[in-house]
């Protein structure tokens, strides 16, 4: 089983935390925004590449399960899993942990679209980052399966 | 059709913004975060009756979509609807737009939990509670229907 890949890590300030002391939801998802700025230095679409080629990937949606309180000043780390890739989206999975540790604290689902930011407008991937992501995809697939993924929000019995 | 119920208003500050000078993914999940504790306000489980009763709502799973840039500066509001209730859930709809406008920028559907800050452990509503959020679920049902529901992340056609 590959090593996953850690996409972000740091502590938990205390300006991302509620009244509780415990991590907002927004800043879970900052977590998780700062996790897709590491993937993207990871298959070189960082500030610099951007700079360069005037691409970059814009989130279009995703899907976040807070499964644990996060209290301030926690060491946290963030693996990354690319579930799926086609020639103008990255379907990324990204889950929160304290640095070192297996439990998952939150866990989110994202699609992202690779884009020209003079339009802004969608554009394909170049040939060789195409082959890498179908690479890096295989290469994730033999990772541990992904466990909050293809969820729809919903009440059973719901009174209305 | 009812006014929509408007949970959050204000400007979007530089902070809040990426390199491209737009609002980044997390902090529209924190405006969207900033009306939810509108909404709390308005059912009565505003910051003062928490000190009271001890009780609070927390995010178990929320889904965004992004659907328009939002620039710094930016006058905006959020719309919330009450999707459904029951006695111990709310599951709640979120759309954001410039103020006075009806274009859909981003939206959120929610599910939060009502729990008791002691444990934390979930504990039903209290029965005079529960009535006044089924009533608003019952009203709120005559309002547009919100477009950016039930929704699960998938890839058609992936490479893997």
């Amino acid at each position: 089983m590959p090593e996953p890949l850690i996409t972000w890590h740091g502590e938990v300030p205390s300006e991302w935390t509620d009244y509780n002391g415990h991590l907002r939801d927004a800043f879970y998802l900052l977590i998780f925004s700062y996790a897709t700025d590491g993937f993207m230095e990871h298959i070189g679409l960082g500030e610099a590449q951007r700079e360069t080629s005037g691409h970059s990937l814009f989130t279009l949606e995703c899907h976040l399960n807070f499964l644990h309180e996060v209290h301030q000043g926690a060491e946290v780390a963030v693996h990354t899993q690319l579930l799926a890739c086609d020639h103008k989206r990255v379907q990324l999975y990204h889950s929160l942990h304290i640095k070192g540790e297996t439990l998952t604290l939150a866990a989110s689902e994202q699609m992202l679209l690779h884009v020209a930011l003079d339009g802004p407008k969608a554009v394909p991937f170049q040939d060789s980052m195409a082959a890498h992501l179908a690479d890096l995809a295989r290469q994730h697939s033999k990772g541990p399966k992904p466990e909050w993924t293809g969820r729809m929000i919903g009440m059973p019995k719901a009174i209305k």
